[in-house]
């Protein structure tokens, strides 16, 4: 098919009867297909089926440390636990606070906790009459779900290749003492699969902040989460709390990872590190709603993936099937649309998203034209604080849960949406 | 050994020395004993070890409805887990939220939700001068220290065999708008033992509150933990929620119940029940801070205790192991204590803990000559707010934990240390 972007005005309009049909064609089908969340498949939850039995009776409940697993205690991870969460934070054992299952739910206990009780001796923000937050767009719908909940202002700041625009970053931080946050996902990011360079972690840990609890709320969803094995096709992020350190600003940091995407998504555990200081007043607070977390589950992570070893070489696995799947999706995105003008997408080298940019004004339209055909993609606009994408144009693809026909199937619809609305927009203009 | 009570000073004097080497006997002894947590112990742990391979492979990890219980979802519980809560909860199924491994959990997380958020439209606690707090005392040092930990003002009420002082609760909730809860264990309450009477309950939900967003806190964690099997030496406790309905008054109460004591403390599952609209707003509001829990585990409490049925046999084999424990207790206080003016003590016919009244002001001196002859108690106070026992009087014995043999050593310097305490405070009268 010639591009849709060179043709005139009657070759538009054939052109986007035939893709009508095409997509009447795909509705007919009754497909439900689904390209929305960013959930491992099938085939990679089997990966983990080993850990189910890692801890099987009473004699292998014991921790290294003599610790009966079993029974109360032990708030903030077992030993062992906390070595295995370091290989994944970068950080020493010593630093690690492990939680339950759920990154999500340690990133929202820490917003909750400097919100009511304030953090190293700041006012509670809840005591303010503002409260803003850096969000770096596209970003993580469920982190700026987060900061909506408690009414926390969020303010977008443009992603790049490199990170979040830091000249925007440091202008907003510099003079503005509401400011008390930024949510990032420093490796293969939440959408668009960027990492942050070198100088944009360092900027971040040394800007001068008006907020002296100002803290980066350092997401490293996907820190082991790479498509390609050789390591010159890995990206790596320089650790947020060294280079906090060595700016000066040693607790302006929290760290997030978890294995729910290494081991099970239902059934994982998940960690925080941070300074010395702020790792004793989160368990001192964490310490009055809960007696431990689960410990027999710390245990299996620990016995069926060992180290950062026994870590990278299970990721090596997911990757091979991941693989396939990203490269499907870009392969379909190069054919179909490398001659529509105003598309543009990411070449992430690991994660779970792809993004596209749309042509402006298109986003929401593909997505609804998608989803008549019987594909489910992430809301346009859910990239952004508020759902409010204003230019109309991120759409997030996750690639991972459907099987690779499916995925084959989806894109196909998919790429037949994008380029109705691509037609629509033009003819209309 | 005649009483202490009716002696005079001299042969107080004579005693207390006879008493004191007894003391020294047993801080030579370099024991290490402990009756101040209830923490099950290690043979009722065994119980539960099916638990542990109740689910092993993929095929086993679907729940009922065709879940995929490894992958990401699922925010309120599987069905099969609701219905096993609901048994402990005594609730419907479609009003349970099954939770992660602690019960804490969710009580802290309600109040906090309260706290920043209100309650079916009400103004958020936080916003308001002053939030107070009716703490049944004795009670649960653990409740107590969450709300200390919102700067709630907590209030003691005294507890009777019948629950809380009714007459007192009234009094406080009729006008004062304030006054936003309530602590109860309304089961073989901790530490008195006590069971509330259905007359209590039906007060506790028809009376007259100034706040309309007041709240019962109702943590049932003793709900089937009976020491014996016949059912008529069994309590039975009303349900809050049919009684808050019958009263006209659907949304006064959050009932808590979890496995911690069921299965494992480490690795159980907790839950909540509440009225339609509650269960409503908690899962609008928890589903900011998690995709879900653990629903691995979830099934494998599911498979290996089945029902209420299920429940209540796992339960006859720990009360198996704690009768003799119990029973063991009561015959030393028995024997050492009848003839001790001023010493009373709970005879619970379940739970976990054995409530003594000591002579006024001599609790903390008990538990510190305990210390030194190395027996370790729940501190004296703990069952108070901010630790402040106004009579210095009540002590928590923990029966569960140690083994019989340890529990009797235990019980000998325990009762030592009580008869101490009251001819010093007899002498010094």
């Amino acid at each position: 098919m010639p591009s849709i972007s060179t043709m005139n005005k009657d070759e538009l309009r054939s052109c986007l009867t035939q893709l009508r049909e095409e997509h009447a064609g795909f509705a007919a089908k009754g497909l439900a297909l689904n390209m929305a969340r960013g959930k491992p498949g099938a085939d990679q939850l089997d990966l983990s089926m080993p850990l189910l039995s890692a801890v099987a009776d009473g004699d292998g409940c014991r921790a290294e440390d003599g610790t009966d697993c079993r029974n109360y205690g032990v708030l903030d991870g077992l030993p062992e636990a906390k070595r295995l969460m370091a290989a994944m934070l970068d950080d020493a054992p010593e630093n690690v606070v492990v939680g339950g299952n759920s990154s999500l739910s340690l990133m929202y206990e820490c917003v909750a906790r400097c919100w009511n009780f304030g953090t190293l001796g700041s006012q509670p923000w809840c005591k303010l009459d503002e409260v803003k937050w850096l969000c770096p767009v596209p970003g993580y719908d469920r982190h700026f779900g987060v900061t909506e909940a408690f009414g926390i202002r969020m303010v977008p700041v443009p992603m790049t290749a490199d990170g979040p625009d830091m000249n925007e970053v440091e202008r907003l931080v510099a003079n503005d003492a509401s400011v008390k946050g930024i949510w990032c996902v420093p490796k293969y990011a939440n959408p668009n699969g960027a990492t942050y360079s070198d100088e944009t972690v360092r900027h971040l840990a040394a800007m001068p902040c008006a907020a002296e609890d100002f803290r980066i709320f350092w997401d490293n969803a996907y820190c082991v989460h790479h498509l390609y094995d050789d390591a010159a096709e890995q990206d790596q992020v320089l650790d947020i709390g060294a280079a906090c350190r060595e700016a000066g600003n040693p607790h302006r940091y929290f760290k997030f990872a978890s294995t729910s995407k290494v081991t099970l998504p239902g059934a994982g555990v998940a960690a925080l590190a941070a300074s010395p200081e702020n790792v004793a007043e989160i368990k001192k607070r964490m310490g009055v709603g809960t007696i431990g977390h689960d410990k027999i589950n710390q245990l299996r992570h620990v016995r069926f993936l060992k180290d950062a070893d026994g870590i990278a070489a299970h990721m090596a696995k997911h990757a091979a099937i991941l693989r396939p799947k990203f490269e499907l999706v870009l392969r379909k995105l190069d054919e179909g649309l490398s001659n529509v003008e105003g598309c543009s997408w990411s070449r992430p080298r690991g994660g779970y998203f792809i993004l596209l940019n749309a042509p402006e004004g298109t986003a929401r339209r593909i997505v609804e034209l998608a989803k008549e055909a019987g594909v489910t993609m992430t809301g346009a606009g859910a990239t952004w604080p508020y759902k409010q994408d204003p230019h109309d144009s991120d759409i997030r693809i996750a690639p991972t849960l459907p099987p690779l026909a499916e995925l084959d199937a989806a894109m196909d619809v998919f790429l037949c949406c994008v380029k109705i609305a691509c037609a629509e927009k033009l003819l209309a203009q």
